[in-house]
C-alpha cells in the first residue's frame, strides 16, 4: 500500500478526528476558554504521538502553550523542514449568526462547518494525517521534520517571538512551511511568495482647551476635525496616490514578469465588486487590481473619533480629534522608515491654530519570498502532481508577521502553501473548510516531503 | 422716594429672594426635575402677584409651564414692550467640578454662585425687582408691560413657538426685550444687534457591505473614512473661505461704518487666546476677529465618527463613516438656501467608490435688528444714563430662535439688552452672576420702561 491508497482508505477515520480536534473550542483571546486552549494543546500532542511521532511536548508559555514536535531520523543529508501552524481560533460573535453551533461541527456539501475549519485547526491536521501515512506506509519520514503549532496566532502571537529566539537551535531548519494561506480560486493550487507589510499610527488634534460653542466661537478658532480632515485629505490623492514625501523611494516596481504572471492568474474584479457591494474600484492608475491588492503599497483610515456623534444636532467646536491611520507596504520598504516619514510629514502640514502628535502604535515589515530555491521547486512540484494542474504564484495583502519572525531568526526560507479558500468565512460566522481540499491537501503535502528529500540541504 | 432710592434700599432683600430663586433646581431636561421646574413657575407666578402684577398664570404646555404676566393700565398712547426670559436652567454636569453646590448659592466677592445665576434667573428677576420697584414708587408702569418667561428654553423652547402663534393677540406689543445676552465687557453696557443663523447637516458615507480586513481590501475598496476627509477637507480652504459655490451669494458686507463701530469695541484677541487656550486665531482674511465670529459665516464639524476607535491597532476598512457638519449664518443667508447648497456640492464632489447621502438635521435663520428704531433708542439711553458711560452694538456668533420668533409672528423688534458677562460660566460649572449688574440692571430696566413712554406707539 502506498502513501495515497493509505490517505484514501482512512478518509472517514480523518473526516471524523477533525470534527474531534473542531469540536474543541480553543479561542485564544476569551480568558473564559483557556482551559479548552491548554486541552486542545494535550489533544492534539497526544494525537501526534499517536501517530508516532518520537518527540512531541506541550511547552508552556507566558500565555497559552506551544506544541512542538520532531521525527529527525531521515538523516543528515536530506533537509530538515519546520511546519508552523496554529491550534487556537477566533471567536464566535456574532454568534446568532451561525447556522449551526460553531464547535458543533457539520459536514454539508463536502464541507465542514466549524469555527476554525479553514483557520487553521483543518490545515494543521492535514499535515499531521501526512505524516501519519508517511510513518504509517513507509516506517520513516522521508526528510528530517519539525512542528511548531502555537496557541496564540489570533492574539497577535506574542510569546512567539521570544520562544523561537530562545530557541534557534532547536528550531533550525531549511524552510518552513506554513499552510495558513488561501488558495487562489477552488481547484487552483497556490503558493503566496509576497506579503505586504504595516505601519499604524495614530494622529491627536488638540484644539482648544475645552469642547467650545461652535457658534460663540467659529470662525475664529480652529476646529480639529476641520483639520485632521485636511491632514487625512493630504495623505493620499484621488487617484490613490500617497503624498507622503519619499514614501515610494523604497518601493520594488511590478516587474514586466510579475505583472504578466500575475495578469495570468485572470484576477475577477466583478467577483471583488460583488463581494464588497460596490459599483466601482478604486486606486492607483497604471496597475491592475491584484497588483494594487498585493504589490503596490496603500493607505487607510481606520478610525475617526471626535465631537458629538449622537443622534441629532450639538453645535459643538471640540477640543479633540483622533484618527488611526495604517499604511500597508511592499518590498523594500520598511515600516520604521515609512513611520517616520509619514510622522514627519503630518506634523509638517498640522495647520495653525492646533496641536498635532502622532504615535506609531504598531508595523510589520513586507515580506517577498524567493520563488528560485528548491524548497519552492518542490512545492511547485507537489502541487501541480497531486491537482493535476498549474500551480500559481499569488501574493497577500495582508501580513503575515512570523514570516519575518523565521526569515530573520531562523534565517530560513518560508514555503506559504495554503489549502483554505477566500470565501470560507475565516473570522466570520459559519466558517468551514473544503474537505476535498483536505484530502488533496493531505497528499500534496506527503508528496511535497518526498520531493524535499530529493533536494541538498543548504 | 424715587426708584433708585426704593432699589437702593431694598438690595439686601432682592439678593435674598433671587437666593430663594436659585435654591430652586429647575433643571428642565432632566425628567426626575419635573417637579422642580413647575415649582419654580409657581413661585416665580406668587412673586410677580406679591408685587402687585395684576394678572398672573402659570399656563400648563405640553411640556413645562410658561409663566405669563401683564400690566396693561398705562393707557392706549404709550407702548406695549412684552418681556422674555425662561426660569428653566442647565443641567449640573460635571457636579463635581463645582466649588459650591450649584442649589446652595453662596455670595462671594460680589457674584452669587448657582446654576441659573447669570443664565437666566438673575437676569429674569433684575427685571421683576425692576417692575416693582416702579409699581411701589409710582402705583403704576409707565408702559404697558407683558412678561413671558418660559420653563423650556435649555431644551429648544419646543413648546413656545406653537403657544406664541396660538396667542399673537395676548402677545401683541410694540418691542420685545430680552436679557439672556452678555455685556461686551464688564462696566461696559452692551445691544447685541446681530446673531447668526445655523445649517447642520449629518453627511453619512456608505462604502464596502460590510467591514473589511484592510490588508486584503486596502487598495482597491474606496475607504469612507478617507472618501469623508477628502469631503470634509474641500468644504472650506485654509484661510476659512468656504467653498461651497453659491455660499457668499446672499451675504451682506460688512459696511466701513459697521467695521468702524466693531473696531471701536476693542476686541481683545489677547484675551480670547488664554481662554481658549490656543496659541493663535484663525479665519478669513481681511476680517477683524469681531467681525469673524459676529459677522462672517463659517463652518464647523461638529462630530466625526467611523472605524475601530478604541485602544490599539485594528486594521479594519469601514463599511460606514458620519459626520455631523454646521454652518453659522449671516444676513440676508437663509438656512434653506444654505443647506440645499450645501447638500447640492457634496453630492457633487462625492468621491467614486461610496455612496454620499446628507440630511437636513437643523435650520435656523440669522437675525441683524434695526438699530434705528425708537426701542433701541430707548435702550442706547437707559443704559448709557444708568451705567454713565457709552453704550457699545455687538453682535453674537449663536443663534436665539426666539428672536426671530417674535420677528416673524409678532411682527415686534427684539431689543437684546443683557446684564450677564461671558466668563460666567453659563452652563459650565460654578456659574455666577455679578450682583453689581443685578442691580445697575435693575435701575437701567426701570429707565428703559420710564424712556419707553416717553416714545409714541407704532
Amino acid at each position: 500500500m502506498n502513501v495515497t491508497q493509505f490517505l484514501e482508505k482512512n478518509r472517514a477515520r480523518a473526516e471524523s478526528q477533525l470534527l474531534e480536534f473542531l469540536r474543541i473550542p480553543s479561542i485564544s483571546t476569551d480568558p473564559a476558554n483557556a482551559q479548552d486552549v491548554s486541552r486542545c494543546a494535550s489533544w492534539l500532542a497526544d494525537h501526534l504521538r499517536s501517530i508516532g511521532m518520537p518527540l512531541v511536548e506541550v511547552i508552556p508559555t507566558d500565555g497559552h502553550p506551544i506544541v512542538y514536535a520532531e521525527c529527525l531520523n531521515a538523516g543528515p543529508n536530506v533537509p530538515t523542514v519546520l511546519f508552523y501552524g496554529h491550534y487556537d481560533v477566533q471567536p464566535v460573535d456574532p454568534i446568532d449568526l451561525w447556522t449551526n453551533p460553531p464547535f458543533d461541527p457539520v459536514v454539508k456539501e463536502g464541507k465542514v462547518f466549524a469555527r476554525g475549519a479553514t483557520d487553521d485547526k483543518g490545515q494543521v491536521f492535514l499535515h499531521v494525517k501526512a505524516i501519519e501515512a508517511l510513518l504509517a506506509v513507509e516506517g520513516r519520514l522521508p526528510i528530517n521534520m519539525k512542528l511548531l503549532i502555537e496557541g496564540e496566532e489570533e492574539i497577535g502571537s506574542p510569546n512567539l517571538g521570544p520562544f523561537v529566539r530562545e530557541r534557534t537551535e532547536m528550531l533550525a531548519c531549511d524552510a518552513v512551511l506554513v499552510s495558513d494561506t488561501p488558495m487562489f480560486a477552488p481547484g487552483m493550487p497556490s503558493i503566496v511568495y509576497g506579503l505586504r507589510g504595516l505601519a499604524y499610527l495614530q494622529i491627536e488634534v488638540q484644539g482648544p482647551n475645552r469642547d467650545l460653542h461652535s457658534g460663540s466661537y467659529g470662525g475664529t478658532v480652529n476646529n480639529p476635525l476641520n483639520a485632521l480632515a485636511c491632514i487625512i485629505a493630504k495623505l493620499k490623492d484621488m487617484d490613490g496616490r500617497i503624498l507622503i514625501p519619499g514614501f515610494y523611494d523604497s518601493v520594488l516596481d511590478v516587474s514586466p514578469e510579475e505583472h504578466d504572471s500575475l495578469a495570468d492568474l485572470g484576477y475577477d474584479d466583478n467577483r471583488l465588486l460583488l463581494d464588497v457591494g460596490v459599483v466601482t474600484l478604486v486606486g492607483e492608475e497604471g496597475y491592475t487590481t491584484a497588483e494594487r491588492l498585493w504589490a503596490r503599497p496603500t493607505l487607510d483610515v481606520n478610525g475617526f473619533l471626535g465631537g458629538f456623534t449622537g443622534e441629532g444636532a450639538k453645535t459643538v467646536l471640540p477640543a479633540r480629534a483622533m484618527a488611526k491611520v495604517s499604511m500597508r507596504l511592499v518590498p523594500y520598504q520598511t515600516h520604521e522608515e515609512i513611520a517616520k516619514k509619514a510622522m514627519d510629514y503630518i506634523l509638517r502640514i498640522a495647520p495653525p491654530g492646533v496641536k498635532v502628535s502622532v504615535q506609531d502604535l504598531h508595523g510589520a515589515d513586507p515580506v517577498l519570498v524567493p520563488r528560485d530555491t528548491s524548497a519552492i521547486f518542490a512545492a511547485v512540484k507537489a502541487l501541480e502532481e497531486t491537482f493535476g494542474t498549474k500551480c500559481r504564484f499569488t501574493r497577500e495583502g495582508g501580513s503575515i508577521p512570523v514570516v519575518l519572525l523565521f526569515d530573520t531568526v531562523l534565517k530560513a526560507p518560508t514555503v506559504l502553501m495554503g489549502f483554505g479558500l477566500n470565501n470560507e468565512n475565516a473570522h466570520s460566522p459559519d466558517e468551514h473548510f473544503d474537505l476535498n481540499n483536505f484530502h488533496i491537501g493531505m497528499r500534496a503535502v506527503a508528496r511535497y516531503y518526498q520531493l524535499m528529500a530529493e533536494t541538498s540541504t543548504r
